[in-house]
């Protein structure tokens, strides 16, 4: 991203890949990791987008005006009032973020073009305000939040607004990130979601999700392992993906915390602290456990990403 | 609770009454208030058991070996293997919180059996073993685990044992309790929950359980307003309790912060910090409130108690 020149409108950012549910937090809970997507945004005065792309899904990324960070882009220009003067844009990015995995690519996506462009502008939002439309974007906060502020977020709605704490956990944590070669498409993984569950796998979820929030907060790695059950998505996405059952047993036996599906997958996340040592051990037994079920991945380790979307020529 | 000879199979405890739930957390979340049961236990070699109550329901406490206080006693004593050592006990208690209102009394007359028979032999147990004991005569450890360990504590049943994380919020908080004159039998209030709830409600309670206890934890008294709300039992309970909706808005209204049915009612909480000054107000809101449906209550202006269970004559 070096060697371009400075322009009055033209921002550069980088924005975290982001794990969403973390198990029991399902639709609420979120964490930015140390993997980015970088966008140089140059708004223009003239109706041409101009997408230029590397990295990771390069390929894929649309170029026209269906360019999800060109609608982000075009949402805050509507918003602020600044759709007549910039009309199009250039939009050049590079991404390290796995596409269709859950780490949230879209969600840096999204984020980057409302940072950059607000930024451009003066900055007439807030990044509560960036929040809100990125949520309205995305349909949900919980990867548009930990990649706005960073850290663990745990995002509510109400009544279409959203609300969104953010913290770094007191204990130092690991993300040991298994991504399989498939692409799981959040709309399949929604589908397989049943309308209904029972109240006792409810409060299974809400207890767990407390328990998760106290534990990362207060620094209690002893409460964690309990911590990291789900009830509510993920006993009905495992047909999704072969062998996250035995991938997440190959964690927690190799000293893994707990393990969990990265948002709607199809990467899968399992926590350590960094102080254990195990992250090597734990991620080279979950590619095993996957290879076993004929499942091709490569692993990430990263730690908890504590700034979230960042302007880079600030 | 004076002029009580000493002696060295006897003990005094305090145990507080509790409210369970606050709102979201439903089974899980619990408080503890600053209002007290004291027992005064004495076991005995015979198998006599003697029961003299004072304070709120003194009438209605069983006196033989239903009686609540004993069955813990017992089990403590056939746990720790004493239980041919000690056949009866000599049971005075002095109550102060209602009963059948809600506020844990039946979960303070457990725990005070257990604390206080423990203490006598030497403490053989500690707090989690106390707990776990409590929760397996209790059925769940929401009241329970605050009577122990005081503060807010979430609580985690996981292949029949809970854990449970204790803590001090970061805001000094008061709790305004409504007590209403009737009773309300925790079996009724569980027989109207239904079996199945929908996604969305159990996500709601996942995502405000989270940012309840990240709020208290972290003192973000801005997150507050937004955590208290509930969609898994409040709304199936609202029938048992004439007048619910309108004294939960009543205090709102007056500047709770939220309010919520104490476990399984009939009492009803509302919550507002220690600084804001505004529990008086909040207090006659809710009683004018409930009047207005025709419920005669009173009203408890309480703190959030932080020792728990506490021997007396240690």
């Amino acid at each position: 991203m070096k060697n371009f020149s400075d322009n009055r409108y033209r921002a550069v950012v980088r924005v975290p890949g982001t794990s969403a549910n973390c198990g029991p937090g399902f639709d609420c809970l979120g964490v930015a990791a140390t993997i980015y997507n970088y966008l140089d945004l140059t708004l223009l005065k003239s109706n041409r987008i101009v997408v230029e792309s590397s990295g990771d899904g390069a390929d894929k990324i649309p170029r026209g005006k269906r360019n999800l960070t060109w609608q982000a882009v075009k949402k805050l220009l509507d918003v602020t009032g600044h759709a007549d003067e910039f009309r199009g844009a250039i939009i050049r990015t590079k991404n390290t973020v796995p596409v269709s995995r859950g780490l949230g690519s879209s969600s840096a996506a999204i984020v980057a073009g409302l940072v950059a462009a607000n930024e451009i502008l003066g900055s007439p939002l807030n990044r509560n305000d960036l929040l809100t439309l990125a949520t309205d974007i995305e349909g949900h906060p919980d990867n548009v939040a930990p990649a706005l502020f960073g850290g663990f977020t745990v995002s509510v709605m109400d009544a279409g607004k959203v609300q969104t704490f953010s913290f770094m956990p007191r204990i130092k944590l690991k993300l040991i990130v298994s991504v399989p070669e498939f692409e799981l498409s959040t709309r399949l993984a929604r589908k397989v979601l049943p309308k209904n569950v029972s109240m006792r796998d409810a409060v299974f979820n809400v207890s767990r999700a407390s328990m998760l929030i106290a534990a990362l907060v207060e620094g209690r790695e002893d409460l964690l392992p309990i911590a990291f059950g789900d009830a509510l998505h993920q006993p009905y996405r495992k047909k999704l993906v072969p062998g996250m059952t035995q991938v997440f047993d190959a964690a927690v036996d190799a000293g893994a915390l707990g393990a969990a599906i990265s948002g709607a997958g199809s990467c899968l996340i399992a926590f350590t602290t960094a102080k254990s040592g195990l992250e090597e051990k734990i991620s080279a037994a979950m590619v095993d456990a996957f290879q076993a079920h004929g499942v091709r991945s490569k692993a990430l380790i990263l730690n908890v990403d504590k700034r979230g979307a960042e302007i880079l020529n600030a």
